[in-house]
């Protein structure tokens, strides 16, 4: 096998998935596993690693064939020295130099990103929005994460920490968030945030068909909301509704600073699609206004659940080709 | 007098600034004239040509020493297209190719560019943002304007509209705003906003010092608000202080979309110095996260009124560098 790849990692809270990506941002190999990052990021990292150099080895690849690897994790990173800050989702994390040792333990070049400015990479390159120009994907996924990307390259900030879009805060002195805030747009419309509020609103006694789904299963996600309020549900569709009102004045600020031309719907909470893109587009038109034409299309991603290790496999192919054209020896196959 | 020179318009609603201005920022000659849009967009353009070339002739400066011509406009504009599209503050200005008049009128290569975004440029140009990355000024004028330079470049958007954070929703459903939206930021904390604001409460019977400045004068501004609230006035400093809180939201905003290293905050309003910025800050620290040190530094304007006609003059010497660049002759003296 001689086609060249690039290794993908997305490192989430609660899985690792390693693909291999060819330069067409089809994946040639896929792996799922628990990330248990309570054993330590040395102990994790070395892990992935093994991953990594399995795949590569299971699917027949020559290491010379191999471009390079991305990574994509929970945020705020330390972008241009390599490290992850620290982590919500991964506890007990703190500067952990980890592109650095993925570096020594493949011998690979690494590319680390914001695992939503991966997704977001990944729609701009192969997905939803391949063939359009600015654009921001928000990620509703447990929080909302958001990545923009402006003349082909990623919006990353002075402090490397741009494009924060589910920290925007939609309500002065509103809901308190985990980052310390008040009033953040993913309390009021993270897919996890919603659940939350509506097991609240059910165990204080409002009428629901999502009751007995409580009562039988200790808990329920976004989809079983949507679901009832697509059903008819009173309490599943008022949620619903005010989510995506949240969604959408997140889109008209998006509008009135990026000012992309389009938005991607990505995460978990797009598996419901168009029932929340309707939605969402709905309460967009209503809210934005009417003095110039600057709308962004609004639609959902179409790389499901991958965005995010194809996003960085995708990073690890750019980084590579710069490097080839920087050498005037653009080889890449 | 060989100096070379840009020729800089700002175009208000009220006044047209016209100035000369020197590679370094500095204004060799300026002059305000009212605008009176009324009387059509050929003829105050006319006008506005006549100003140039006056100014440039009673300078004694030869035309061969003038580089070129910036003129900062309300927006929104069709930049690329060199039109005006429609303002609210020049009523009956619809899609005026005031950048192809102004060439035929001067004889001078002019660069178009949205007020704000012309203001913003002066400030990382030769202001507050000088020796200072990406930022944003906020011109906290009638409405809000903002602009955002990244990597030295304003930041445009697809559609040309970028950075109208004046326009990001700060209340869903919240007051009705000349856009066409609700719960606009400049409904808010706009100088224009707060008085009119201000003045409603004491017609309605709020008690006030500024009662008798209203009976007398049928109108005050936000400075006149301002000073009430620092000699103890309850209603103005309510007022003020929310106006602070509003803008401080916008800036925490603006930390999460753009990750500016610095927020500019210019305008009429900044002429109220500290206890605008003091305030700003200390609701800005109150709201913002605590998780990740990415804080932009937030400074008045140092360029005071001046910071639209001096940016759109920087534009014309960015615009006339970059051209002689091409040329491989850099002969900017």
């Amino acid at each position: 096998m001689s086609r060249q790849l690039a290794v993908g990692i997305d490192l989430g809270g609660t899985n690792i998935v390693t693909a291999l990506v060819a330069d067409d941002g089809q994946i040639l190999g896929i792996v799922s596993r628990r990330t248990d990052a309570c054993r330590g990021a040395d102990c994790v990292v070395g892990e992935m690693a093994d991953t990594v150099n399995g795949l590569i080895s299971e699917n027949s690849v020559s290491q010379d064939d191999v471009v390079g690897l991305g990574i994509g994790t929970p945020g705020p990173l330390r972008l241009s020295k390599g490290f992850i800050h620290r982590s919500a989702n991964l506890p007990g994390w703190e500067n952990v130099p980890i592109r650095q040792w993925l570096q020594e333990k493949t011998g690979l070049s690494v590319q680390l990103e914001n695992d939503a400015n991966a997704a977001a990479y990944a729609e701009h390159w192969v997905g939803a929005g391949k063939d359009f120009g600015d654009q921001v994907t928000l990620t509703l996924g447990t929080g909302i994460g958001a990545g923009a990307i402006i003349g082909g390259e990623i919006l990353r900030g002075h402090f490397e920490n741009a494009a924060e879009f589910g920290h925007t805060i939609v309500e002065l002195d509103g809901r308190p968030c985990s980052c310390g805030q008040k009033g953040c747009l993913e309390q009021y419309a993270s897919p996890g945030n919603i659940a939350k509020y509506a097991i609240e609103q059910i165990r204080k006694g409002s009428e629901s068909s999502l009751g007995p789904v409580l009562k039988a299963n200790g808990a329920f996600d976004s989809q079983a909301i949507a679901e009832a309020a697509r059903a008819g549900d009173s309490l599943a569709d008022t949620i619903w509704d005010e989510a995506c009102r949240y969604i959408a004045l997140a889109c008209v600020n998006i509008q009135h600073t990026v000012n992309p031309e389009m938005l991607v719907l990505a995460g978990g909470m797009s598996k419901s699609g168009d029932f929340l893109l309707g939605r969402v587009r709905q309460h967009f038109v209503a809210q934005t206004w009417k003095i110039f034409e600057d709308k962004p299309k609004i639609v959902l991603s179409n790389l499901g659940g991958n965005a995010g290790v194809i996003g960085a496999a995708g990073l690890a192919w750019k980084a590579h080709r710069s490097g080839a054209a920087c050498l005037n020896t653009a080889t890449v196959k």
